[in-house]
């Protein structure tokens, strides 16, 4: 039996598997972690509007009913592709086709003091460390005496204003002043600041000119301060420090700012051209290697002169693509190139309000609001975790309480220490 | 303005915070954690059931609706009874009058061995760990080809056959046999071994004779095995070692054995009686120190010629008459001795059967199953907790799956080595 082995269970690897399910296959499915995670809402776990629980899904709940798909929870550490091997922390793992989906991971651009202080956003680990320190830094607050130390707490720095950067701060602006504010009565608001910093001209770079400016409107009237040709060129403790020399007194640096291949890409000896991504042929195999295919973050091809961007959707509609030529590659068919075709972005921007291009068409506050909540149902994985989400969405919606705000201490150790 | 501090937002805690709010005085509370956490279902969390957030809710909402109350998260290092001062790791904190509620931890006895292997149950961190303790050693069972190393992986060892035994054994055997085995089609759940050990001639002590033998029954018939008289000495990497001499293959051991009180009160240097636990006046108070009242696990008075038990309804009550007693106090009034009235004790088994002595009458099966459901849903704090609760229940009930299979990370890191 033809063997195919998939590497990662992120948005690409699962559509490769559903894909190749059925088909009279041995197909294993090798990932890290045994779920498969929704990161777009990550945000909102980071901002106690959603249980960590409900945007995690299961691998072996997913495959369940997919016919010659297998599961293995293993970490990858190489591929050996003259003998056709995953080579696992535990093992190895022969191929006759293998799909590389592994995903990215937070670009940094070398900035080592930014790293070492930064949030980021793209497991559920990073999003219950965020809230548990946003809640932390409230706790804080509330016991300091000193203005400019109180200040500094509740000052929230996030970087870049792509999807990730617009819709966590209008989350924590509305965290803070509907919730928070209620729970630190001792506490005044206005002196928590957040602040998104954007190294280009505008907000949401994949979206038209006139989306941009109403996100930035919208934003400002939140209460969120918008800079826009602002860089970041490092951290210290307490304090982000600017490109132009402004220090800006703050405990929090969320850094949504870049993405690269995860570090495996790095380990395959595979030619690498930007964001540590690996060059593929049109069809998405590896130049000499045409049983090995590399998809999503970790892939780089450029379309009509771009290269393509690491997002869902190109992640989504390269896995079935893979899955595709595999089958293709078995019978001796070929395949004509991938071609991306982006059906548009979008970000919610705060309660009734959203911007979105979706299929050629702009569309901005409540319209686009609700477009943005049934597309991001529609892609959650699982019955009960929709239902789940949906809960939380209407709760919040009415009761305008964001219920998660817990401190959840990890493997039983008292939280990260408060004081410090 | 009279000042009152309590320490420990537990069961006894929260009672006596609410008995006190609106009465005109200024009311500290003080935890080191930010929520109140409903322990009895932590089993559910521990055996996928359950979001670790269900159960689990912010003091700061609690307390949102409750005059004269305030909140600070810190952690107690000790109290200085002269000066009535509470210490904190970052400060102190007078008061007038003090209700101790800090808890109970889990207790050893002594046994090093096992207290560096053994799992509890106390903590939403100790539930999640042994989540993700349980689906790891099946997904290491899963790629183990050795049969005598997959089936001490598959063992599992849970001491003491008090509630929370009971009850984590019979929902470990139903979230192997219905979902587990689904998830790994490729192991034999023959392979699985459940023991529940206990040191006494009976299960569930508490309960009479008939409820005794009805849960042994009902747990024999799922496939645990019920041991009675069987003392655990020790463990060892991979091994559970029994007062008798026989050593049990086992990679998880669960102790639910003993409670002592929280560290926190050896620190206080009044005089402790068993399991660490500070020996008080009739009233609630320390000798001596009518300003100071010890309530709940922490506290050890003597009813009827018996202890009080270490359990929730003891502390409930006890908050409540910690309350009443303070505000007589502030009167100069009298206050009756505390009396501990007890309403029964129940346990769930499994599917459509619990056993319960409630007001005197006891009940096994659908009945008390019910009667268990409702009762946990009324203490379960919060709206929306209880929401989610519910239909977790009715969602398992129907559908019988453990949805929350999820092996978490902790603070973005890999989990804990699957090889080792």
């Amino acid at each position: 039996m033809t063997r195919v082995v998939i590497v990662g269970m992120g948005f690409g690897g699962v559509r490769a598997a559903r894909a190749l399910a059925g088909k009279g296959l041995d197909v294993l499915i090798i990932d890290r972690r045994n779920y498969h995670l929704f990161q777009p809402l990550l945000y909102q776990v980071a901002t106690s509007s959603l249980e960590e629980e409900s945007i995690a899904y299961p691998v072996r709940a997913l495959i369940r009913g997919w016919k010659g798909i297998r599961f293995r929870m293993a970490e990858v550490t190489g591929v050996d592709f003259e003998r056709r091997l995953v080579r696992l922390v535990d093992g190895e793992v022969e191929y006759d086709y293998l799909i590389m989906a592994a995903g990215g991971a937070t670009h940094f651009f070398g900035l080592d003091s930014v790293e070492q202080r930064a949030f980021q956003l793209k497991g559920l680990g990073h999003a219950v460390r965020l809230r548990n320190h946003i809640l932390n830094v409230f706790e804080r607050a509330d016991r300091e005496p000193d203005g400019e130390r109180r200040r500094a707490l509740l000052t929230f720095v996030i970087v870049c204003g792509g999807p990730t950067g617009v819709e966590f701060a209008g989350a924590l602006e509305e965290l803070i002043h509907h919730e928070l504010s209620r729970d630190f009565p001792g506490l005044d608001m206005k002196e928590s600041r957040i602040l998104l910093l954007e190294a280009r001209d505008a907000l949401l770079p994949p979206v038209p000119r006139e989306l941009q400016q109403y996100s930035r409107k919208r934003l400002e009237g939140m209460g969120v301060e918008v800079r826009l040709n602002t860089q970041v060129k490092g951290a210290e403790d307490g304090a982000v420090l600017l490109a132009d020399g402004t220090v800006i007194p703050s405990h929090t640096i969320v850094w949504s700012a870049g993405v690269q291949a995860s570090p495996l890409a790095a380990e395959l000896g595979a030619p690498r051209a930007a964001n540590g991504r690996i060059a593929v042929q049109p069809d998405l195999s590896l130049a000499g290697r045409t049983e090995v295919f590399v998809i999503g973050d970790m892939a780089f091809l450029v379309q009509d002169g771009t290269p393509l961007p690491m997002v869902a959707s190109v992640a989504m509609q390269q896995g079935e693509y893979a899955a595709r030529a595999v089958l293709a590659r078995i019978k001796g068919d070929a395949v004509p190139p991938f071609r991306y075709y982006d059906k548009g972005t979008m970000a919610i921007i705060g309660r009734n309000s959203a911007v979105a291009k979706v299929f050629g068409v702009t569309m901005t506050g409540f319209f686009a609001w609700v477009v943005w909540l049934t597309i991001h149902l529609m892609f959650l994985v699982g019955f009960r975790n929709r239902l789940l989400v949906l809960l939380n969405w209407a709760y919040y919606y009415y009761f305008r309480a964001q219920q998660v705000r817990l401190i959840t201490d990890d493997n039983g150790k008292p939280p990260e220490a408060c004081g410090t």
